[in-house]
This record gives C-alpha cells, sequence and structure tokens, in this order.
C-alpha cells in the first residue's frame, strides 16, 4: 500500500530548489510563502473530478495538464499574467506510476506557462483535484460586469473542438481536436492584447450561450449575435457546449480596427435588452425550441 | 434534483457586499481580486475528506467550521495573520439544507476569526472539501528548519483532547472534547507572540511525535522530551494522535522567561542527535515497541 508520503514524494521535483525571488518558503513547510508583490493579486480554483470534468479511462498525465489548464483559463479571462499554482489531490490509484505519470502533466504544464507549483495536499478517495490558481493584473481588470450597449462582441477561437476531441477520443480517432479537448491552449498572449481594449470578459468554459449570458447578467445589458459569423466545427450545439476555454469579451466599437480578423472573431454586438438574440438565416432562433435556457 | 447554481446560492450572502480595501472583485467573476499588499503572502491548502477526516454523520455545520479551522492551523504555524480563503466543495448531498447548514459553519469561522471568503468552486461527488487558506507575514516567517541544539522545545497546549472529541462524539456523550473535535481553536495570538522568540515552529495536526519529528528532520537535530512535562488527557498515545491543532516550536534558552507556564508548556530540548528520545520514569521509551515509528 502506498502512503501519502510515497504521492508526495512524486510532486518533490516539482517544488524542491525552487525557492527564488517568487517563494521565499516553499515545500516540507505548513505553508509557502510568496513575496510580496507590486500588483493585485487574483486567484480563482477549480475542481476537476473523475468521470464529471474528464472520463475515467484518461490517461493521468491528460488528466493533469487539463485539470490546471482549466482553472488558469480563469486568469486569462480576468486579464491576468499566471504566476503559480497550489493543487490540492484526492486519488484512489493504488499504482505508484499513475502519480508519477500525473506529476509528469504537471510539469508539462508548469513549464508551459512558466509557472511554479507552491503548495499541495493529497489525500485517498475518488479522483478529485482541486487546483488554485493565482496571478497579478499588469493592466487592466476584466471583468464579466462591464459591457455597454453597442459594444462589439468577439470570441478568441473556432467553438466545439473540445467537444469534438471527447467525442473522437471516446472513438479512439486520433485528432487534433483530442489534443484541444486534453491539453487546451489559455490564451495569455491574447488576454493581454485585450486587457487595454476591452470592457468585459469570460472564458467559454461553459458554452458560449451561458457564458455570454453570465455578462449580459452582470452588466444588465442583452446580446445579438450571429450564427453565420461564429466560427464552429460541427453545428449549432457548438454554442452551448463548452470544454472550449476560448473567451468571449466585448469591445466599445471605437477599438475595432484593433482586431485582427484572424484570431478574433466579431459575432454581435451588446444591447439595451435583457436576452441573447441568436440570428441565423435572419430569423431569430428559439432558444427554448433549441434545448437552450435563456440566461435569466 | 439541486444544481450548482442553487448550492452557490447558499454561499452567496458570504461573498456578496464584501467588496472592500482588501477584495477588489469578488464574487460572481472568472476570479478574486486581492489589494496588492505590502507583505508576503502565506498560502497554505488541506482537504478535508468524509470518513478520513471527520466522521460520515457529522453535522454540516462542524464539518464546515472543522475543515477551515485545520487549514488555518497551518497559518497560525507560520506566524502568519489569516486574511482570506477559497473553497472547492465537492459533496453529493441531494438536500439544500445541509448546504445551507454548511454556510452557517463557514460564516461562523469567518466572524470567528474575521477573514473573508473570496472565491470557491462546488462539484457533484464523495464529500471533500479543499480549503485554501492565505495571511500574512507581520514579523518573522516560522519555518520547520531553523531549530538549533540547546533550543528548548515548547506546546502550547494539552495533548489527546481532539482524540477524546472523537471518542466522546461517538458514544453520543456531550463534553467540551467534542467541542475541541469538531471546532478547534487555532492559536493565533500565541503565534504572533511566538513569532519574534521562536527558532521553528509546527502544528500538531499529525501528533507531536510525528510533527515534531518534521521539525528535527528539516532542522537536522534530534529532540529528547519528558512525558512527565508533556500535559496530556489520557495516556502516552496522546503523543502520537493529533488532532489537537496546538502549536509545537523551539525557541533558544535566552527567552525562557518570557514564556509563562500557563500557556506554554517546556517539553524538552533540541539536541544534537538524529532522534527523538522520550524520556518517562527517568527511562529511555523504546518507540518501536510502542508501535510508533521513528521520523527518520
Amino acid at each position: 500500500m502506498i502512503s501519502e508520503s510515497d504521492i508526495l514524494n512524486c510532486f518533490q521535483h516539482l517544488v524542491e530548489d525552487k525557492k527564488d525571488t517568487l517563494v521565499l518558503v516553499g515545500s516540507g513547510d505548513d505553508g509557502a510563502v510568496i513575496k510580496s508583490q507590486n500588483h493585485n493579486l487574483v486567484h480563482s480554483l477549480d475542481i476537476s473530478k473523475i468521470n464529471t470534468h474528464f472520463p475515467n479511462n484518461s490517461l493521468p498525465e491528460d488528466i493533469a495538464y487539463r485539470s490546471v489548464a482549466v482553472a488558469l483559463s480563469d486568469l486569462a479571462a480576468m486579464g491576468a499574467k499566471p504566476s503559480f499554482i497550489s493543487i490540492g489531490l484526492t486519488s484512489n490509484e493504488k499504482d505508484i506510476n499513475w502519480y508519477k505519470q500525473f506529476t509528469k502533466g504537471i510539469e508539462s504544464i508548469l513549464n508551459k506557462y512558466q509557472i511554479k507549483l507552491v503548495g499541495g495536499d493529497v489525500t485517498f478517495g475518488e479522483i478529485n483535484i482541486c487546483v488554485n490558481v493565482f496571478g497579478y493584473i499588469d493592466e487592466n481588470i476584466l471583468t464579466r460586469s462591464n459591457a455597454k450597449p453597442g459594444d462589439n462582441i468577439y470570441i478568441t477561437g473556432q467553438l466545439g473542438r473540445g467537444r469534438q476531441g471527447l467525442i473522437d477520443w471516446s472513438n479512439d480517432k486520433k485528432s487534433s481536436f483530442v489534443q484541444h479537448y486534453f491539453r487546451p491552449k489559455i490564451n495569455f498572449n491574447k488576454s493581454k492584447y485585450i486587457s487595454g481594449l476591452a470592457s468585459s470578459c469570460i472564458d467559454i468554459s461553459d458554452g458560449l450561450m451561458k457564458d455570454l449570458g453570465s455578462i449580459c447578467k452582470l452588466s444588465k445589458v442583452g446580446a445579438k449575435i450571429f450564427y453565420e459569423d461564429i466560427p464552429i466545427t460541427n453545428d449549432i450545439d457548438d454554442l452551448s457546449y463548452g470544454d472550449d476555454y476560448e473567451l468571449c469579451f466585448t469591445s466599445p466599437k471605437i477599438y475595432e480596427e484593433r482586431f485582427n480578423k484572424k484570431d478574433f472573431f466579431l459575432i454581435g454586438e451588446i444591447t439595451p435588452g435583457k436576452n441573447i438574440e441568436l440570428i441565423k438565416d435572419n430569423i431569430l432562433v428559439d432558444f427554448k425550441k433549441n434545448g437552450w435556457d435563456s440566461f435569466e
């Protein structure tokens, strides 16, 4: 039987000798001590649970990478630069190799985004990963609550790739979509670029309709979006599926020329209304008929 | 069937209108934004899992309170002043009242230590609470790695009360020990007092023998402690049981007069050795005979 110490040892190389200008006290003590920074701290957390957030036979490296990536996505949505993470890992896997592979996935994403692991806790039980992410605001804070009628609405990439990735993976098919599902790319460069230009921002984790709905609800506005302008993978359900981790943001029309069409897709505009109107073939799509909820 | 939104609504009153000088962006956005502080940040996390860290028929208020308290204990062990927390809650309870009672326990401990809840995530599954705690260092950082031979060893309270509390609770017996088990008092005042005087510190969560062992291991020293000087509740097993959340710390002998005997129990001294020697009736106790591991 492996012990909690055996598991913690798998993480040891990721935290040791990492004391530097950021981490004053690292692994092995009661807590991590992070040097005071001159910027406001952004903190978010995401739980990834087996059978809910990833299939139960996913590779441990992929589970690890995906769990951290989806949490980091919230930092991008806030306009924050990622700095460090901590992990609460619950797992009932009995093979120490599972943990070694899990930490490989963690190491891979730490290197990808040049961030540090500063602490964690492990316990035995149904696989459940609570990832805490931390970043700093360089420029403006991007919230969900400041969209104004007349603002343009953009998304940063094609929707439905995560959904297709899970389908391909379930069918043992290799595709770039599978990579997109397990190792979504987090748009920190785009987030930084838009932070001075956007009036509101959210990451599309729960589907465009719901996440744009959150912007509308918190900003007390409505939205009109055009189906033909939205880059999708398969069909209209890509708008409500989620798992894409692209950004959806709004920006005053005066900045329109600042957004190139390759990286930023203009899909509609904010209205003074109370609902999201989806226009397809010049006709208003009935949400309820399509099984969607309004955001209210 | 209750939804994640229903659960989040139970927490809403704890996070709304809490925007102030500390929390610039609170609930409802992708992340919380914490105002830049002039002090180093201390961060720790603890997972509390049903059947492992608390019995499966514990009251939700108690589960909530205890989960946060045991996490805060790590801040006290670092000499940090608690400031804010976030919570990753996994639960398969189907009754919304369970969540309402859970948040009452959270509110109770937020008020007790004057700290803020800045964010969280919820998902469905086996009950598992990942509590993230944050504090700031006012004076010195208390680590585990700076104990020196000749330093005195102190603990801040009687051992075995948590253990007795769990026994009493299992027997439906009301006692102050039950309160101690579910709602341990975290020693922030003592932590602050000792922060300028202690050479090392740890909280006694895993039992004195193991936790003092961590100080010895990380400080590369040994220890000699005297059974008759250790305040206990029942018997010698109180030294290895844990769940007390008292502090164990070391301090140079020159400060001995600064520690009153009511609040700080002098139980032994750090040695140049490699083991913890427990002396009882002037005789060295054989650890292995008692079923304990050495810390090495």
